[in-house]
């Protein structure tokens, strides 16, 4: 059987990412643990005695995640921080990186100091140690960094995307869309955020924003769930606005689908009020919005809704047959 | 600064691989710890309450690791065995994988399902789960897996590279060279064996030989020591034969340099006999040689010598300016 074909329904792309995935946990069988324990949520969850092990893995691929207009440093700093991400996500600590190289040879030098220099000072201002890696020769014009990053549980708990219940109010950090304007190399993983909602018994389930409100949202509802969005409420970030403003589009739909927000999605408990949660966020994390989008329903086979509208699914795609739109991102 | 320089001096190929990971640890710094608990040996020893931990990563890159002519699932089984090798080689058990997949839009399905196919056989049989992982699209041409293992040290302590003495004598299990014959697809990693030498204390160090015992024997023996190799104990595959057979050159050069062995090289205390070791290991191990292929001395700047004969550096290099001879590796 070869490696590539030609025949599309035969491609990856045409499954599309979700249902790669899908594939493959069946394709590893009892190999790979239901999740958390396995693949399905940002970090796998390492149960341990003590507090639990978390493990998550992302790359930046050359053409895909940055282009030549990024600086080297941001490069770096980026591996790192799409991994700190997911473990803020689950109210993590990170600790410990490994970080695969795959090179052209004609890779430079001066070029992967600067990518290292990026990757090491964002390393020493997360406290995260990198221990080790490998180094392998890619093709020509190839160039991609793969870090698996290791973090511990910070509290009794960890919160997984698993826990939602109809009722339940759906909370969001920061402001949304128009990462591509810069916001996808800027961003600050939410780690201390993530930490502190750990501990709040009024959260149910978290995830954080890489592919877009619209379709990450749907990981936190699982069937016959939906999420019930106000658009009225959603944070629309200014870069969003410019960035219709641009390209076209509402700037509603640029928040709910750009992706790369690395902002905290939440489920809170709605047998509880929500007023302590708030006040006490406020006095910790001043600077940053917490905001309040819309609930848990009860929605058939809707994945969900905007106000009085059914929307499709959304956000960012990571296989798809033609990525050239997405090249910069 | 560009990602990509047509300056020679300029490339990572002007460097090599044992330079480029010099240069590395250096522009990380403090981020990384020294060895065996940062860059610098076969895995990284993250110490824990109770057992230390082990982390390594590899990948396998389609025309860098495998051709067209290796079954996907080979291929899958591969990219676990070469990392279970590296927690072998400091005598520890495997646990826990994390994958992240860079995939061509033209990949598979097929060739995918049978790559997961052997993969997870693999893990079933090595008692390893898969708990997560990434997938990304990549350039048309291009697949690449990088897997992650998480293992636990078996006995009190971890074997590292270090701690090798004058007097103390080179052991190495198996047989060396010819390994494209086939053996880089079938090799068994010396998980059994290398748990069991992790309770010797005969043992001082070990590493598994990857890229040829002429390389690896190196990190054995820092300056001033060096390696001082008998040429008629060094067991030679009977495929070291064929292959120098086939493409001339001596079969001890191949056992030498061909690399992808995935045996176990160790250096025994040159104070204790080694006659309980050897007599205890038939027992453990009856079809598994353990040859004793040279000592320790004080070598001044030779490198390693082989008899009467001193020999230059040698082995797999992973980063070369003409890598079109190593494809099918």
């Amino acid at each position: 059987m070869k490696l590539f074909t030609s025949i599309r329904s035969q491609r990856v792309t045409s499954l599309g990412e979700r249902r790669l995935i899908g594939r493959i946990r069946g394709w590893l069988g009892n190999v790979c643990p239901p999740a958390p324990f396995g693949i399905g949520d940002d970090c796998a969850v390492l149960p341990r005695p003590g507090r639990s092990l978390l493990v998550t893995t992302d790359p930046v691929i050359a053409g895909r995640h940055f282009d030549a207009a990024v600086p080297a440093r941001a490069v770096g700093a980026k591996l790192l921080k799409r991994n700190l991400s997911d473990i803020a996500a689950m109210g993590g600590t990170p600790r410990t990186a490994v970080v695969s190289l795959a090179l052209a040879p004609a890779t430079s030098i001066g070029w992967l100091r600067s990518f290292y220099a990026g990757l090491a000072q964002c390393a020493r201002r997360h406290q995260v140690k990198v221990v080790g890696g490998d180094i392998t020769q890619a093709p020509d014009g190839f160039f991609g960094a793969f870090l698996t990053l290791l973090g511990e549980a910070t509290a009794a708990r960890v919160i997984t995307r698993q826990g939602a219940r109809a009722g339940d109010q759906l909370y969001v950090t920061g402001a949304l869309g128009g990462s591509r304007l810069g916001h996808h190399f800027t961003f600050e993983p939410r780690l201390r955020e993530g930490e502190w909602l750990a501990r709040r018994p009024e959260i149910r389930a978290m995830i954080d924003l890489s592919d877009g409100l619209a379709k990450d949202v749907r990981e936190l509802v699982p069937p016959p769930l939906a999420a019930d969005l106000q658009p009225d409420e959603i944070p629309i970030a200014a870069d969003a606005r410019r960035w219709a403003r641009r390209t076209g589009g509402s700037p509603l739909e640029h928040a709910l689908r750009d992706g790369e927000d690395y902002e905290l999605l939440m489920v809170v408990d709605g047998r509880r009020p929500a007023d302590g949660l708030l006040k006490n966020w406020r006095q910790h994390f001043p600077r940053l919005p917490l905001t309040r989008i819309g609930r848990i329903v009860r929605g058939g086979s809707a994945k969900f809704r905007l106000g009085a509208n059914l929307l499709a699914d959304g956000g960012f795609e990571h296989l798809r047959p033609d990525s050239a739109r997405d090249r910069s991102r």
